[in-house]
């Protein structure tokens, strides 16, 4: 296979090369074709490499930048002013065809904003959007989108995004008309706010995605639907609450099973058993989230992923480039959107 | 005690007597003092109590309609032309003083409008909200406002509920100054939409609420804040989400310690202990969302809830209508909105 570049925001997220640095060794030994380019203060990535071999050295590109993107950067600010950051160059090696795609773990709203304007939107794409797969039941995984790029949605971005995860599923899953909903308060078609209720109207008429209508929260998890739509605002918090409440059910079965002699007897017997199950439910094992709609690979780490987390992040990149995941999109995305608008 | 009268809207929520009836009977064990008036087809409900005891039968009364509010009539619909449904009958008698409180597991929206048409919202609030505890990793509960009863909410809106929201908390834990919070997509002040980041200003300059900032929702289950505040289309699919990644956990638990004699052996002799846990985590066992800023109680339950939880709804009515809720948390309420205005 050809060589693989991926363009890494080294000092994104709470941790900075602390953590981005040892994903990326980690990263280089999982995939033998990979190649990195760590964008930021050079310095501070030399720190984590005295242990690397050169074999590896050799595979791995510093560029030096002092500029950081802040959590608290608007995107409009990061966009005019962080022209130098270690973000923007990322991405710019992406669109300069010099990395296959870029992976960070800083802000979200400021690396779609520089994403949107520095790689373009697909043809008949307005916003892209942040997508990621959740386990089910059924052990098939659902797609969710919009996970906090875009905190205000219209109805045609609404709509936008059920077609592109549409074809996202198809297009990885090889399913043909993947089953698409609204995520909504109620099934009802009265539920629900001006944006929803108007997207579930566009959807409906609509024959080239198979929209099934609205689904509550609990119908996520169920493995019942395809790919779920929301806007940013409603996607993030539904994705930070899932966490939430994982953890607290975590913490609460330990306490139950480590109250008496012979419950911890049996729970230790138990617990790897129960530990493999919480590690398949582990968010981290899930992190990573694909910036969908754009001409380039876009992967969002969230901001407290360790090194584990993080480099399950790079191994979403490295699959959607070996996959070739925009060209991928963009030919169905054509098809469908010039057939609604023939 | 005084007696207390609860009003039940008998035909509301998925099964409707089936499980109202019965969990109206259980009530009465739990109540002593409790009467009960079951608003609905009197056939359907007399159904349920060939059973019953003389002594429970003579703390029953039933008040005959055969119309009901339908889960996909619009609020204002059923506003203007339910006027004998059993949910409009079952508030009147509330209005009336018939009934110090009413439960329903009917459609939210119409029981949202008739409410604050019929019972009128306290001094200083424009609209109720829809307010439930929430388990959390202290033990100590977190109230959570809105799940569903305002799928757009303003600024001042969501201002009032933090207001209604620390009242609460503060009225019936006896807490000084909870700790309130906006549920956001990130905890910077420039994250959010307009309404957040606007009531979160006009919050910061409001020194009667104890207002902490912005939370993401991983926060709602630590334990950290007191009080938690969105609009309702956000806590409607906050709160079902939260159970849909708690059954998929269990199911994935129930899976995983099912596989194989020796770990299945184990299971069996902890299973008790897991299950405890897992109750306790019952969404059911949270059932019955409050109605606050009403002149008057209204209990919201889940529309498909069984009977155990419709008891659990049952079983909140009570205990606020013991509390006086609404007197309690008017007198607060005026003088912190009198004092916030002068």
């Amino acid at each position: 296979m050809k060589d693989l570049t991926l363009a890494l925001d080294a000092m994104g997220g709470d941790h900075g090369p602390h953590v981005t640095v040892p994903a990326a060794l980690q990263a280089l030994k999982f995939h033998t074709s990979l190649k990195i380019i760590l964008v930021g203060n050079e310095t501070e990535i030399e720190k984590y490499l005295p242990q690397t071999s050169s074999t590896d050295l050799a595979r791995i590109e510093i560029i030096h930048t002092t500029e950081v993107v802040t959590m608290s950067d608007r995107p409009i600010h990061a966009l005019r002013s962080r022209k130098n950051s270690s973000m923007r160059i990322a991405l710019e090696l992406v669109r300069d065809g010099k990395a296959t795609a870029c992976v960070s773990a800083g802000n979200t709203g400021a690396l779609m904003a520089m994403a949107k304007v520095l790689l373009k939107t697909l043809p008949g794409i307005d916003r892209p959007a942040l997508v990621s797969c959740l386990p089910t039941m059924t052990g098939k995984p659902v797609y969710l989108l919009d996970l906090g790029a875009n905190v205000s949605c219209d109805s045609d971005t609404l709509f936008q995004f059920a077609i592109m995860g549409s074809v996202l599923c198809e297009a990885v899953h090889k399913k043909p008309r993947p089953k698409v909903a609204l995520l909504n308060v109620g099934i009802e078609a009265i539920k629900g706010n001006d944006q929803v209720q108007q997207a579930g109207q566009i959807l409906q008429q609509t024959e080239q995605v198979n929209y099934i209508g609205f689904v509550e929260g609990d119908e996520i998890y169920t493995g019942n639907v395809d790919v779920i739509v929301c806007d940013g605002f409603v996607g993030n918090i539904t994705l930070k609450t899932s966490e939430g409440i994982a953890k607290l059910l975590v913490h609460q079965l330990k306490r139950g099973l480590n109250d008496g002699f012979f419950v911890r007897l049996l729970s230790k017997l138990i617990a790897p058993r129960i530990q493999a199950v919480l590690n398949k439910m582990n968010p981290d094992h899930y992190n990573g989230a694909s910036l969908i709609g754009l001409r380039g690979i876009v992967v969002k780490s969230h901001g407290n992923a360790d090194e584990a987390a993080f480099l399950q992040a790079l191994n979403l990149a490295a699959t959607e480039a070996k996959r070739r995941l925009p060209e991928m999109i963009k030919d169905r995305l054509e098809s469908i959107l010039l057939d609604i608008n023939s």
